[in-house]
Parts: structure tokens; C-alpha cells; sequence
């Protein structure tokens, strides 16, 4: 792997979360995973106008003020970023280089989206519904301000936050203060930060990031489909203590509690699995209910840990049967990784 | 440039301060630069101890309530990270590949250093002060928890502090709670996270932090001076907005406010010059009072735009008379790179 100047310097900006940090059910700001497609604007929230418009019995114009007046909901949500592992496929698709860790779990609090598009009064005939946002860039030639849209099917359900505190506190500004969008399920591109303006449209909404970014795709010039709910996928905490450079795990033998994490989009983990033996052979890890509907399940693994060489690995499978591959399934984008973790470790009595 | 795949597990976990954040004269968490050595480590608070030992008269065991009693100090304070711009020498020195964002200003609140070794009663004959952290790992073939020395002339300056608040709230687990030392005007390296002990020696510390990490040097055998104090340094936010790769600037002709952050260890920032074609030539940008003596210093500068291709630099001069180089200063560990920043820019009416 050689990344370049370029990727370092989207590398350099953003950031996963360091795996020890899936030891917290959510996610302390700062550790979460962090993506910016361009800058982090400047939003003042005094001045900020949310407005609703489109293919709407009665458009509407919202300060902060008002959406915080507005009956208050609060959900922990796992966002997981599209691109995740994508620096593991090979041949390496160019863009954010992530390994494992563009992932995060936290305490979203904000109004309903469904509400609100109930107060405006969605028309016969809307087919999407777009969310832009105040990051501003150019992309593909394209100059634009981020824009996602949704299916009107999926925008109205009951779970979509227009989010403005993280944690208990008002957003950061990196994750899009003063107003959000988090849609639970479905990577984390759909969840505009700096949320400026929804739009109900009566036909299928044919943005930038829609038409040609987040396209899940084997060719450059097919067509795709679109990129959306999160694929089933575990993580592990990597045990005992690392070597500076290259990351490599050291391990004291004995009894230890292997721990980390599992989710899908797609509906709750059914089971999640462990191999010490580079996945030869499987054990089943005990797994906890999750903190909500969208967030993530611990799991645990007791293991006794004995001299050499291993290969630890973690699989999960949710509800509907999928369960996590073994190899990447490779795509032009680089999206939706969801390959089974490899953690190599040294178990020995000194280093 | 090219990075391997052992520097960017490295950089996934690290991250810099997008340099628009540099418009926030104290940088929120999780924009604030972040280096952990080995892994972030889950300290438990209440059972939390700091020892002060060594070369004292009185040897304390003190909590965290204990810390919280004694008189509160707050100060701005700039950090920067010892590596900060090693990915832009050439060659490249393979760790932690940071190109610019490795800074940020946080409002520090905590325990006076000094009163506490006042306290503790420092003995005739010391020398060095050790700072022990829980972070532990295994580096140049050394298991260690994290430790560095500090003269005893600086460990008794006013304005160290022994941390536990960072802009207002606990320290955030990654910036080293439950108490971190902050040692204002060096490098990030000895403001020693998750702080468990305080050693006071008389004689110097010979750890591995001080013995081979961080030492300025030329040659792989030499031994080096030991990195200290940051250099003057200036910086810019990047105007106008990015191309999403390879993060180029675009801008529109007319008016803008350029603007940034300058900063030195040795003392106050004397002067900063802005350069609009490639630091052929400079004007004098306008500079504001920093927020606090440790802390960096606003400057902005009128430009007019004119369409074309353009080449933005900042230059600093501090009050001792050192200036930014237009050419970074090689040294094996890739440390202390003031080099004078290039931002190229393309001015035009439509992208």
C-alpha cells in the first residue's frame, strides 16, 4: 500500500475512532469517527434558518429556537462511514483512505423529521426528499453545497433526527452545528451536517452525491446502485498493549476478555463469532442487547491466551442471515467493506 | 510521497486540527490536534492516584478530589506536536506522517505544578522532574508506560499545570483524563496524558522519551540535542473552498480577509508577513494580542483578488528575532518543521 499526498491530506483531517475507544457504549466527542466532504463551515447559529420547501401544502422557515421548542427526541445511533475499509480493498480505490475505524456511536438529541414533514404537509406525488447542507466544494467539476436525497418512504420514518446535540451538548462543529440530519441504518453520508434545507420533491432527486458519488459499482462507467443501509459488521477491541510502529498487538498469557462491537443496518446482530486460529476455526462470543435500536451490541470473549503467534478475527451476522465475508467484496467507490477484522498478536511472557 | 500502510494506521488514529479551525481563537475538543503514543487507556477515576515521590522532603498520594481542592489555575495554551510537518521533509522520516494540522489551543484548568512540589518539599541536589503516564507500550524495543523528564528549573515554573479540565469540561478520555500535565511553550511530547506519577530525581532521567525519542539530529548515530521548545510558526486558513481531491483552493476575484494563527515558544510573536506570489515578495499583516502569554496570536490580512494562479504564504518573526525558514530544517525524527506554509489558490469567476 502507498497512499499519496493527496489522501494523507484528507487522512490528516479527518479521523477514526482509535478501536479501544469501542469500549464505551457511546462514543465520547473527539473519539467519534469524523468525515468533512470540504470545510467545516462557520454557521452562526443566531442567523440560522432551517427552511422546508419543495412539494409542500405549507413551506416554513425554522430557527434553532423553534426546533428545540419542538417536542425533544433522543436515540443512541452507530453511523459508520460508506467508505470504511477502504483503504484494505486492493486494487485501492483513491479517496479518504480509512481502515476500520470510521465508526461511532452517540446520544443524538433533536426533533423529529417525520413531524416536521407532517406540520408542511407533504403533496400527492413526492417522490424524495433532499437535505443540503452549508459544506461547500467542488467535487467531480461540480461545484455544490453537500446534498443527499432520500426516499420519501424512508425520510418519513419514525426514527430520522434533526439532531442538535451530540452527547448531551450542543453539536460540535465538526459534526455539523448547528443542525444535523442522522439517519439511523444507513451510512453515514445520508446524515447531513450543517443542515440548511429540505426539499420535498415530486421527482427523484438527481444531486451530485446521489447520481455519482455513493455508487456501488464493479465498472467505472456502469450505473451502480445506490449505496445506502449499513452492512452487518464487528469489530474488536485489539488486546493487551501495541509497538509504537507498526501497530502490532503484545499480549501477556493468561485469561483475557476479548470485547468489541456489532452492528447492521439491516436489524439487530443474531450472533457474533471469534476465531483465534486466522479464521479456521469459530466460537461463539456472548453479545448484549444494545443500548437502542440503532446502536451497536458488545460482545464479549473469554480467552486463554497461550505463548505464539495467533491470528484473533471477529464475524458477525444479523437477523436476516448475512454474515460478514471473509474477503472484501470489492467496488469501484471503495464502499461498504464489512471483511471480517484480522488481529494479529504475540503472546509471550517479556518483549 | 509515499505512505505505508504502518504510517497510516498511525494517521487513521491520530488527527490534526483542519486548518479552518483555525479561526477559533481556543479550539474545540475534537478539533484540537491529537497524538496518543501507544493506546488511549481507560483510567479509572475514582481509584485514580497521583504520586509525587523522588527527591522530596514529603511524598504525596493524592485524588483527583484532592487536586480539585487546591487553588484553580486557567490558561490559554498552544500545543503543538513535536512532529508537526514531518510528512513534508524529504526524505521522509517514517512515524506519525503529519503534514500541518498538528496544533490547537485549548483553555487548561488545573493545579499549579509548583505549589505542589513546593509542597511536596524538593530536596537539595535535584536535578530532573519525571512525568509517568498510563499509557503503555512497546517502542525501539522498550516496554514502557510513556514518561518524560523535564529540567527542574522548568518543572517549577509558574505556569506548568497538572490539568483537569480542558475548555471548560473534564479532560475528553484521548486528551488524558482524569489529569494530564500541560507544559506551555514546549512541545506536546512532555505535556505527559493520563498522569500517574511525578518523580522528582537527582540526577538526570535517562528514559527512552528523552534518551532516544525526540532528540534533534542529523545523523542516525549522533546522540542529538533534545527537542524542546516549539519554534516560531504561523499559519493560514486556506481561503475560499476546496476541490474535495486533492483539497486545492478555489476563490472568487475580489475582497478577502486572510487570516491566521502565529505562535512561538520562545516568547511573544513579533510580526507576521503575508506573501501573495510564492514569498517573492511581503507585506506586513495585522496582528492581534494572543488570548493569553502561552497561547497563539490572530492575524489578518486584506487581499484583493485578482484571477489567476496564486501562491499564499505566512511568515512569523518572534521577539527574539527568529523567523520562519522558506525550507524546512532536515533532522532524522522529522521534528520541529516551521517551514513557512504554501497555500496555492486558483482565482477565478467560475469553476
Amino acid at each position: 500500500m502507498e497512499i499519496g499526498l493527496e489522501e494523507l491530506q484528507l487522512a490528516a483531517r479527518n479521523h477514526g475512532m482509535p478501536l479501544e475507544a469501542l469500549r464505551y457504549d457511546r462514543t465520547p466527542a473527539g473519539l467519534h469517527y469524523l468525515l468533512v466532504h470540504y470545510d467545516i463551515p462557520d454557521v452562526d447559529a443566531d442567523r440560522f434558518r432551517l427552511i422546508v420547501d419543495g412539494h409542500v401544502e405549507r413551506p416554513m422557515e425554522l430557527t434553532l429556537a423553534d426546533l428545540r421548542e419542538r417536542p425533544k427526541v433522543s436515540a443512541p445511533v452507530t453511523l459508520e462511514c460508506a467508505g470504511n475499509g477502504r483503504a484494505l480493498y486492493e486494487p485501492r480505490p483513491v479517496s479518504q483512505p480509512w481502515l476500520l475505524e470510521a465508526v461511532g456511536t452517540a446520544e443524538w438529541t433533536g426533533a423529529s423529521l417525520a413531524a416536521l414533514l407532517a406540520e408542511a404537509g407533504v403533496r400527492n406525488g413526492a417522490v424524495d426528499v433532499s437535505f443540503a447542507g452549508a459544506d461547500h466544494g467542488l467535487e467531480g467539476g461540480v461545484e455544490q453545497d453537500y446534498e443527499r436525497g432520500l426516499p420519501l418512504a424512508e425520510a418519513i420514518r419514525p426514527d430520522l433526527l434533526l439532531a442538535y446535540d451530540m452527547n448531551g451538548h450542543a453539536l460540535p462543529p465538526q459534526h455539523g452545528f448547528p443542525l444535523r440530519l442522522v439517519v439511523p441504518g444507513w451510512y453515514g453520508m445520508t446524515s447531513v451536517k450543517w443542515l440548511l434545507r429540505i426539499r420535498v420533491l415530486d421527482r427523484p432527486f438527481d444531486g451530485y452525491q446521489n447520481e455519482h458519488g455513493y455508487r456501488w459499482k464493479t465498472e467505472d462507467d456502469a450505473a451502480g446502485t445506490p449505496v445506502e443501509r449499513m452492512r452487518v459488521r464487528s469489530l474488536m477491541v485489539p488486546p493487551g498493549f501495541p509497538t509504537f510502529l507498526p501497530r502490532s498487538r503484545n499480549l501477556r498469557p493468561g485469561p483475557v476478555t476479548l470485547q468489541g462491537r456489532a452492528w447492521s443496518g439491516a436489524g439487530p446482530v443474531a450472533r457474533v463469532e471469534i476465531s483465534i486460529d486466522d479464521a479456521r476455526t469459530w466460537a461463539e462470543a456472548a453479545l448484549e442487547q444494545p443500548p437502542g435500536p440503532h446502536a451497536w451490541h458488545r460482545w464479549t470473549f473469554e480467552w486463554d491466551a497461550t505463548p505464539g503467534d495467533h491470528v484473533l478475527a471477529s464475524r458477525a451476522t444479523d437477523a436476516t442471515g448475512a454474515e460478514q465475508p471473509l474477503r472484501p467484496d470489492w467496488n469501484v467507490g471503495g464502499y461498504t467493506n464489512n471483511a471480517v477484522q484480522r488481529v494479529p498478536v504475540v503472546v509471550a511472557g517479556e518483549f
